[in-house]
């Protein structure tokens, strides 16, 4: 080890957390700030006073977690969810000449998995994927060791041809994003049990032994299964995490994904592929950042 | 250019293709015989002499495209589709101690798109992928200039949870194969016309104006969509490419996929991808296993 130390950054719609990351992943003065979604101006600014109160003579460079589909070639965050950053600004560029420091940025969930391949749950496997459940679906990639720098917005696949519209800004349809959620399971909950019952409650509930919960769970854990059967298709990873608020759910959600993972797979790769939560919890994100950091003095 | 030529051989369940590929695309001494389907010896024994009418001094290495998800690891054919090779021989290992030359494999698909991204369609831009539509749905996928080596199959993505089974030995439901294939078209056909009226009569009677007909190809070409809007928000391509028989269907299945995708990609790309046809035609997989070859000199 080097010695060298980097400041990472994850970009929630909520709030921003950042910390020192080591080459070993671990974090130092983790930080944590409401995120200002006032205007654009307000969210630099932001972002600039979280950088500013760790910087130092021992750091190396800066890592950004962002929640955006980007355009690596250019800097930008092209579809940014629920804050107040546009594809107008160079936004690696602009902090790279702020800061006088290399910066690299990547999507906030390809960020996770690079941190949950390198320290996580994928730290013993070669080819992972990963899909976050939160407000929406994130997905990252890490093939044959190399973090998928491209888009990976796997909670934007189609998986029910015509069905339900997307969130947000998206205009699509029948995307993972829209039944595998957080917010999807609150929706179910809210017809089954009552405005009272979110999804945090429908999970204590499947725990409970309540059966309507469970199939709740059920119906959404297999319509995850669809999306890592098509995963499974294209990437064939040894291993897939799941990550995200959601995955609190735990084999609720998981059992019923495996076994529609186990029909969706060729050549009897949905029996072999791992389907496991998270180990980061919500430092992976930071992390990530770090390490996307690091790979910026490469 | 260093003069030096490969052999590439497009293993088909009909029918081996081979032929002496240089490095500007060009095939010499194409040659077609019927696939021994026998027994794997007899389908060995055939490649055999397919390669051998072509060895000489010139050749610097062979290149085979295989209609399976492949394990480039141990250079074995996982699920091969209608023809009898099986994962129990190391298929590059063999071939590679048989003609002692380097040998390079990869699957048909993946290669017909490295050969379109070469000398086809997609030879102008950087990132493409490509779905072939014949019997089966195959896909490939070339990512900032560098060939996916992994599985790709892209036909077997999910687009409709819990939908049609899928073909032959996969056991998934819903997977694109099911709807976008001539078999699938054929299938309807066969609903609307009657047994006389096949995948490729069904696209004659649309272009002479049968409404029903274009009907068919109408829900066919937005299901296409649906599976070309998966991979514009997993790869952000910019072009996707078209090929197979059954892509002789044109614009009566384009332009509905287009709408489809338009809908579905993130942040404007599925307005501004180009979805287009394929140009190679029934060279592409063979020349795309002359790409292999030449990457296996490397």
């Amino acid at each position: 080890m080097d010695g060298k130390r980097v400041i990472g950054v994850d970009l929630g719609g909520t709030k921003i957390l950042a910390g020192i990351v080591d080459r070993d992943g671990q974090v130092e003065r983790r930080r944590e700030h409401p995120t200002p979604v006032a205007s654009e101006d307000d969210l630099l600014d932001g972002l600039d006073q979280a950088v500013e109160e760790l910087l130092g003579d021992d750091i190396a460079a800066i890592g950004f977690g962002i929640p955006s589909p980007l355009d690596q070639r250019t800097g930008r965050a092209l579809q940014a969810v629920n804050i107040p950053l546009t594809g107008e600004i160079d936004f690696r560029g602009r902090m790279g000449q702020r800061f006088g420091l290399p910066v690299g940025i990547e999507n906030d969930a390809n960020a996770a998995t690079y941190a949950e391949f390198h320290f996580g749950a994928a730290r013993d496997v070669r080819t992972t994927v990963m899909l976050t459940l939160g407000t929406g679906c994130g997905g990252g990639a890490v093939v044959d060791g190399q973090l998928y720098r491209g888009w990976a917005e796997f909670g934007h696949m189609v998986i029910v041809h015509d069905g339900l519209p997307c969130q947000g800004t998206c205009t699509g349809r029948g995307h993972l994003e829209a039944y595998v959620t957080g917010v999807a399971a609150t929706k179910l909950a809210h017809e089954v049990f009552g405005e009272a019952v979110d999804a945090h409650r429908l999970v204590r509930l499947a725990a409970e032994g309540e059966e309507r919960a469970r199939e709740i769970l059920d119906g959404i854990g297999r319509h995850l299964g669809s999306g890592i059967g098509s995963l499974v298709n294209i990437f064939n990873p040894e291993l897939v995490v799941i990550g995200g608020g959601f995955a609190a759910a735990g084999d609720f959600l998981l059992d019923p994904a495996r076994e529609v993972v186990r029909r969706e797979g060729l050549a009897g790769a949905g029996a072999r592929v791992q389907i496991v939560r998270a180990e980061l919890g919500t430092a992976a994100g930071l992390i990530g950042a770090g390490l996307v950091a690091f790979d910026a003095l490469a």
